[in-house]
């Protein structure tokens, strides 16, 4: 955690590009907030015609309605605003160098959890006791 | 945002269809906020065979499992009470007018999201100075 | 509500399995919380090539990237540490049981909502004045 589920129109992106769009999220939390490269969990949906509308113009980006994707990421509740700033700076970076869309087309919206509120198996919640460590 | 996540029957609307329920989720907006017309953002995801399971009755509900959907709304998460039952109202009529499907069978969830987590594009946090302007 | 919703990679589970999913996450809450076992809303995605990353060893987990499945669920925020202990362990236990995945296999997170945000239909905040029923 964070996890990541990704909204990305249907057919845009090759497996490759997903690859590098999941290692581009990785690499900005282990640059941004210091977390292991092994914390990468990370959800791809593809969204058919008239599934995905992201707005082209609104709040003064230039979206391009064939590349525009929404990032919806289960951050930790604990995080202060700087970590949210960090986070969206370098999601916003990596996922445009990955795989060459604008930066106008890279909606994040952070959601919070608990970091007590995680389960990584065996039905355990594995920073129930021991606060966050990342 | 708000930013809805339409879970809907695989098969069973039409882009056409899936437009009205985009357009219809975007009016509700502007009727039961004022929110502007172009925070649009809207995703719809297919559910196929076993992949949707939403009780036919609960809550004193009839359900049609071939109409049923869930809605799940990211929303700010400064709106009080009196927002809330705008929006799920507006949402539910509009949607069963747009698409001609019962009010029984309109399941939303407001999930909260703090506005200063909403990233429109270029990696920014656009309100997370500025406070909630809608 | 509890809303769960599951994402597995497609083509591993067939319909009947997808059922018995949802069975078992029904069943889960009935047993660790006491909710009604017709409290039964269930979301499943699948998600291609490339789609989901679930890193097969973080956190001291044995995961099966041919298995590994991701399971968020929205949860009342009312709800103290040891139901959300309850309810993790019986997940992980009737899913793995139901279609024979290991306990490392299921990744959960509780993403908390309040109650009163819950519309199970017509456009009603139904549980807006009563406060926790279950």
């Amino acid at each position: 955690m964070p996890v990541f589920h990704v909204h990305v129109p249907a057919g845009r992106f090759f497996p490759a590009q997903k690859r590098a769009i999941a290692d581009a999220l990785n690499q900005s939390l282990v640059d941004s907030l210091g977390i292991p490269a092994e914390d990468r969990f990370i959800m791809i949906t593809e969204h058919g015609e008239a599934e995905l509308h992201l707005h082209p113009t609104f709040m003064g980006m230039n979206r391009d309605p064939e590349n525009a994707m929404l990032i919806d990421v289960l951050v930790g509740a604990h995080r202060p605003l700087e970590d949210k700033h960090a986070v969206v700076a370098a999601v916003n970076k990596m996922v445009v160098d990955a795989v060459d869309v604008s930066p106008d087309d890279v909606f994040i919206v952070l959601t919070p959890v608990p970091i007590e509120n995680f389960s990584f198996g065996r039905g355990v919640l594995h920073m129930a006791e021991s606060g966050p460590r990342w």
